[in-house]
């Protein structure tokens, strides 16, 4: 019962991975992508005095990720720009999302329900995006274990690791954070999913790939999707990490939790909240604000 | 009749993108490039403390677009620097300009009939530039036609796009502004050029490459030599530009010529301003008071 | 006599030259590159916040040259960790100077007798980055003796030309200096190495690379123990350079000690001075304080 059973698991996940991604999975990812830039304070106003910054901006939210993992690889940092369908697509969906009449779009995608779906299916592609990561990182350095988890923890973070020069575009400038030094909950599941999904291309994980896969886009998109409806930024590593980093890094133990108990300590300083640590609700309001 | 001037024309403009750019048109683009970087507020004080720095932003103000499309293409940035002759006769330049005994050369080239013969000549190498990069990305990318028009756009911007980083290099840092968020003229021009050199590439236009370089050129050294002879920083765009910004992104319109008119609404906050922004007299005064 | 004493001489530095680094002087260059971290004001408060971020800014004061030359010659500059030993071996170091019980390790390596054998045990390091800097651009670029100069300059001062991005990574910004500005001693001495190994590469020296590696190495090694024992930050070029600078660029006669010796000048901005121009008293100090 239980081989059929793996069996059965096993050829689930096969046929997942074999979904094709272009044009769904990666038009929600567009979407949520640029959702999140309007959410960002100032993108409203730079669309309107510089729709060529806006452009970049969005570009550089939907195809971060192969951007900065190209440049890492020693590629040209264009290179995904000869898909011209993908760039056109995610061209229309900042079009719609910023110069839409009445916000028609961004008020049918903004709302919640339409949004969960999108956040789930958003998931879906950054699973995929890190486990592409780790195995062309594989296929470049056959033993570049490190190169092979920083090649996936970039294409799962995508933007957020080079926001400081995303902002810098906009003209904002706030060098006293940067997600590294900060890191949002997707910026660190995908670091740990860069761990495990190298340790798989290792053989040191006794489990498929695309089981692997399966089993994180699931973990992810269910996270993703219940801190999306509950407006939450808690993390759900935050206790185990706690206890490790007291354990091998000297830190304080539950700085992370005192940190969100106590926001009075760190409000002052607004700007050292990264955009993925604010709520949703706070950025839509601001978001409505701005318009 | 028609026929044999279009054959006329069309043997003359191939005549003129024949002709080499080595040394004259190349020392032109040098001279008017560095000429800028010493009206840059600062620059002087730096040649004096940190010769290196000094000429490291002349090499960017004259290899800065070559720099950035051979990193957007994966290629070495340093790629240029094999040339020696072209370095050579560059930091020659940049000698000249900032340490000629009585500052006697910076007197003859900034004298304006002989500025205005070298504007129209940096033009000439410019809508070569654009050219050559859209070619070159081409090469590399048959139906990038994005990745074109990125090329062509760096190639013809040069050390403007790049120039938050440059100042960086001199200690001076201003990000609340950038060439992308308010573009110069040259910048604007350059990035037009590009989708008309693109489409061109993409036989969209019923045109040949040479005629086309052949009238950008002409435009382009017509506007600069008119905009630096009265010391104008207005686009001839300007009203193009605002309709169809109203039309698309929805901008207020006429909002760049109010921002012409009323200055003291952008006057505290100067730094606003990008360099080309600021009309000559200003930057000679400047730089005139710097030394 | 004297053609057995240069027979000797030439043995002697091709069997220095072919000493293997690793680990032993590659460890000593670890030691003493993080050692140098851990002065750097908030970085035992980013160890404790963010471990990533950390081990980040270690990786870049251990590799950074490597980083910067792979990006600057075209490649990937993620190349370098593919050797999992180095990387190990390196973060080992950085986990017992930041991380260790006690500070244990961090006392030892700073206790001045040990630290003297370690600094002269990196110039070694430092010598042979240069050389084969400049022998691997010259690989690349056959005539490109600026590419040369840079690469082998590059590979000398390893992290302080980007210290600017360090910095940034632990949300420190400093944009109004940089390590172009102002030069520390040992980026100085990395470009004049540079210029020297180019030199000898394109036989305009007569001496052989060997000889050249063991003098400049021992030059190296004994002013940095000097400097080192003696918190020293002057700098034996001073004097000649301040006359060159004055014949060539009209720089102030003196300015160099003027800035020493009247310190109340430069002390009110005191970001100007770069991290080696602290004297080691001070930064120990700072570094204690911050535990």
């Amino acid at each position: 019962m239980e081989v059929l059973a793996a069996l059965n698991l096993g050829d689930f996940a096969q046929a997942f991975t074999k979904v094709g991604l272009f044009p769904v999975f990666d038009l929600a990812y567009y979407i949520v992508s640029i959702l999140y830039l309007k959410y960002e304070p100032g993108s409203v106003e730079v669309s309107r005095r510089s729709p060529v910054a806006s452009w970049l901006c969005a570009m550089l939210y939907c195809f971060g990720s192969y951007i900065v993992a190209d440049i890492l690889l020693g590629g040209s940092p264009l290179d995904y720009f000869q898909h011209n369908s993908h760039i056109l697509l995610a061209s229309a969906v900042w079009y719609l999302i910023f110069y839409c009449p009445l916000n028609l779009f961004y008020k049918c995608v903004a709302f919640l329900p339409v949004k969960l779906v999108l956040v789930a299916l958003k998931e879906v592609v950054r699973a995929r995006k890190i486990a592409a990561g780790v195995h062309h990182a594989h296929h470049a350095y056959h033993h570049g274990f490190f190169i092979m988890v920083i090649i996936g923890y970039v294409k799962g973070s995508g933007v957020a690791l080079i926001s400081n020069f995303e902002q810098l575009l906009r003209g904002v400038w706030r060098p006293e954070t940067n997600e590294i030094l900060n890191m949002s909950f997707p910026t660190k599941a995908s670091l740990y999913g860069a761990i495990l999904f190298t340790l798989q291309e290792a053989h040191w994980l006794p489990v498929s790939k695309s089981t692997l896969i399966l089993i994180f886009t699931l973990f992810m998109a269910t996270t993703k999707v219940w801190m999306t409806a509950r407006h939450s930024h808690g993390s759900p590593f935050a206790l185990i990490e706690s206890w490790v980093c007291h354990l091998l890094f000297g830190s304080p133990l539950g700085s992370e939790d005192n940190h969100h108990h106590h926001p009075p300590a760190a409000a002052p300083s607004s700007p050292l909240k990264t955009k993925e640590e604010l709520s949703d609700g706070t950025r839509k309001r601001k978001a409505k604000k701005a318009e």
